[in-house]
């Protein structure tokens, strides 16, 4: 199993101007994630939200790419709607080349009902503003040769796109999908793809079964490695430490309730199984549950931001889950 | 006198993909500049050039935020007509975080007819959409509270823009200006001002002077440092080095006619007063003239981007100017 991280720095607009403590404790932790052998990082990006979550996400990036060397940096995800296509090329170009070809570019429609309306944007119109922005940008990354574009929302004339992108054909794209269309499309048109996490094990082993399932059906080859599965973890060992993480997955559940309502069961993830919960132990028995409806890549997503956690999990889970399945030994050493 | 840069990097696409030479050449350039102790780098953006000039320059310059520590980062400039001016702003204040307020915002309407045409705008539309997004961006980085916007171009319902700037109220804004109500309106408004490095002598002294006299008018108090004024850097010694210089001048006048036809006086650097042409006592000459006029910042723009002349500007040229104008004692070395 291959693990990544998902998730994104907050400044608060509350507290001080001269605070930039949020990006920088964020900063640290993505070098600390890198050489604790995490494979990459998924870096939300949301707009207007007055609790300071990342805007820009690939500027973020590009000065992560400066400070990192191995980790493969992505976006998690770039509402295309809300951009201009061209732009947006331009920026993961520069970005895949500056980090020399590190760039997974995540891309989505968007979700929040509040994004959209501030943007003045129908949300009805997602999907169609999407569809041309995802085109533009293909074209504006593959062609050798100037281009016209005149689509209903965008119109280039004669336009060659720069810098060239780093990876060939081009960085990997990688679609958050939900629904089983959505999930049959991101099959179909080369996407990888990232779940989200609040899926329950059985409902990720159904969303990969339908994409490999088309995969098989359009002759496209698959490996785990393409279905990147972000979970919440919540490291927690005595019964307070239990308590205080049930806490924040109540509060994370309110923030993202976008994608799935909170009910009873998500708020409690001693039954939920979405959430990495628990002991060391625990979170090795639930990833080898995961592991068993096929998922080979999980992004970690931990709310509280914790060193210590995310030694912990890199030194008492990750070990574990690298042995493979045969030699599944759920540990019962304690965090660090 | 003052010392930045003026420039920018350049990734070919006629060559291999997997070169991106340009830019890791273009950051070392500019390490080098900082220890060398220029104060400012503005970099150049452009699209759909074909030559591979930057296009996603706060990119760039979020990467080398994470390089540099003292260096002031610059625009020069973000043609504002073509972005979303909240996505401007936001990717703005992210690098005017992550730099700890080195931010300098300079931006523009945009003088080439073919950026225009390529991004589908009437170039006669581009003072209104220039007006219109830095109100945007204004609003976006002092308001403390969600606003909405309802203008010609753009709409937003009930935003706060994020994250918070770094430097108080905002990051300085820069306006590349050339007409007398240009200029009249960058002092007008609370612009700082770039000056280009066609403009003769005599050209730069009168812009200041009207700017001086217009911030006099309005109350604003001026200093020299308000005004950058780019200058062509062409460090040549022998005969060989003088002509090969020569033809480097000719070359760029070509790329940036836009705002000035290179005329017979143009093309020959020895009539021409404008660029920073000959040995350093020559440059130091050229210096003092324009230090005659008012001009107490400069930023050098070395077409070769080459790092033994940008050390012998800094060794034989910077200390003469940094003596001041009493101590002015023009430099019989030789470039080492």
């Amino acid at each position: 199993m291959k693990f990544g991280l998902f998730g994104g720095a907050r400044v608060s607009d509350k507290g001080p101007r001269t605070d930039s403590q949020g990006y920088d404790t964020f900063v640290d932790y993505v070098l600390e994630a890198e050489s604790l052998g995490f494979e990459s990082l998924f870096l939300v990006e949301h707009h207007f939200t007055g609790i300071g979550q990342v805007s820009s996400s690939m500027s973020l990036l590009a000065y992560l790419a400066a400070k990192t060397s191995t980790i493969r940096l992505g976006t998690g995800v770039v509402v295309l709607p809300w951009h201009n296509p061209v732009l947006v090329a331009e920026q993961a170009a520069t970005l895949d080349l500056l980090s020399n070809g590190r760039l997974d570019f995540g891309v989505g429609r968007g979700y929040r009902k509040a994004e959209y309306e501030s943007f003045g944007i129908p949300i009805e119109e997602g999907q169609e503003r999407f569809d041309e922005a995802i085109e533009v940008i293909r074209k504006s990354w593959t062609s050798k040769e100037r281009f016209s574009h005149h689509g209903k929302r965008w119109h280039y004339e004669n336009i060659i796109v720069e810098p060239p992108v780093r990876q060939e054909p081009h960085p990997p794209m990688w679609l958050g999908a939900v629904s089983p269309e959505g999930i049959r499309r991101a099959a179909r048109e080369g996407y990888n793809m990232l779940l989200d996490q609040v899926a329950s094990v059985a409902q990720v082993g159904e969303r990969l079964r339908i994409f490999r399932e088309e995969c098989a059906l359009v002759g496209r080859s698959y490996t785990p490695e393409m279905v990147g599965v972000t979970r919440g973890l919540y490291l927690a060992q005595t019964p307070q430490e239990r308590a205080a993480q049930m806490a924040r997955r109540a509060e994370i559940l309110g923030t993202i309730g976008g994608i799935r309502q909170p009910d009873a069961v998500a708020c409690d993830p001693e039954l939920d199984d979405a959430p990495l919960f628990g002991s060391p132990a625990e979170i090795v028995d639930r990833l080898r549950a995961l592991e068993s409806v096929g998922v080979g890549y999980v992004l970690a997503s931990d709310p509280s931001g914790n060193l210590d956690s995310l030694r912990a999990f890199a030194r008492e889970v990750m070990p574990a889950m690298k042995r493979g399945s045969a030699a599944a030994q759920p540990l019962e050493a304690a965090t660090a």
